[in-house]
């Protein structure tokens, strides 16, 4: 686009992890420089990463940052949320073993799953786009090299965004996943390259009480792998 | 299906209006026994609905009723839950010229549009069905003689429910919408068919503080030329 066509603004889900961090500079690689970020209290057990996303947007400037609170708790049903315990040290498919991107309803689903997490986070998205007249909305989805959940698919984002046009006036609406076909190991080199400072992020489902990583949930460990995969420090400061 | 084989336990968006209360009435009709009913406090001007919601969810002695508290007024944008006046006596499609139901998107929406509601209505309802093991979700849209909101038109309700499959664990997911192809006159006398006791539904967007009718509003000018149309007697009590 030319300097007369800037690209448009748009929403970025920020939950202050290690992939909305780079989707973020992603965004900010492709010209979208007016970003809003939202973010979501939903009871998660690992709330210092909502106090990461406050420091990943304050550092990218971007227009504005929203924590909108919302009751997951309500439905339980997941480790992130209930009183259930979040498993650690489990043998988990390495990038060398990956899960297959449309075979994911074959499998069991890790009791960390949220059930219709990214569907609500998405949900609010479009709602606030719709408000704000903004088309276009930015998800660190992965369909690689994570916990095997069916809301990080490229046809459940597709199937999202006809619904989307159908259900609001944002009949141009779109869903940009850029790092969708990435392995954590590719979103890490590929972050480096952009600058991302990943001390800033938080990837662990079970901190200690002043925010320090587990080293041992699937997050950590899929954290860590990624790292050594990528042939990179892993900044993390682990428990 | 057979004694033996009874249908399955079905979630139902439950708003005290009109329209859902119906919609339990003709769940029920359909042998549907065991409902889980869901209304939210969206920060609503018309919360009297919620006290209309929980009555009807008694009458019919559903197995639970929930109300999820959402905030929608974070993001303003609707004389609903926002700082703008519900306009009053306006002049809306009849019953006599219906906006056709694949036409929505070419005229401006009402003011009472609240963006992506039904959007995160029904994410929810997919949540709790998610924990719950729940394929059937109902629905009071109807895509005539309403206020023209994209998110209440059958291929929405379609693209919601194929989005719904590919996002969850939920691969038989249905919405069931049982008055979408109805008019307002034609859901009540279904309704009454069906024993419904209208004086228990509220529809006023802008209800006086005690929870009377102001008569006056989209919302009270479709139910009141709904009574008409149907020919019976409206016992909304109209301040």
């Amino acid at each position: 686009m030319s300097i007369i066509d800037p690209m448009p603004p748009a929403i970025l889900l920020l939950s202050g992890g290690l992939d909305s961090a780079t989707c973020l500079a992603e965004a900010r690689a492709n010209a979208f420089d007016l970003i809003y970020t939202l973010a979501f209290d939903y009871g998660q057990r690992h709330r210092h990463e909502l106090s990461c996303a406050i420091k990943i947007a304050t550092h990218y400037q971007v227009k504005e940052h929203r924590v909108v609170t919302i009751d997951l708790r309500a439905f339980g049903g997941s480790a992130l949320t209930a009183d259930i315990d979040v498993p650690k040290d489990q043998i988990i498919d390495a990038p060398t073993h990956r899960t297959p991107e449309h075979a994911i309803t074959n499998k069991p689903l890790p009791i960390t799953y949220v059930p219709a997490r990214n569907t609500i986070f998405l949900s609010y998205a479009l709602a606030w786009a719709d408000v704000l007249g903004i088309d276009d909305v930015f998800i660190g989805v992965n369909a690689l090299d994570f916990s095997g959940y069916p809301d990080c698919r490229p046809d459940y984002v597709a199937a999202f965004e006809t619904m989307a046009r159908l259900g609001t006036r944002r009949t141009q609406f779109r869903i940009h996943a850029p790092l969708v076909h990435l392995t954590k190991a590719q979103i890490i080199r590929r972050g480096l390259e952009l600058g991302v400072d990943y001390a800033m992020t938080h990837s662990c489902y079970d901190p200690t009480p002043t925010g320090q990583a587990c080293g041992h949930c699937d997050s950590c460990i899929l954290r860590k792998r990624g790292f050594i995969d990528a042939g990179v420090s892993d900044p993390t400061v682990y428990a």
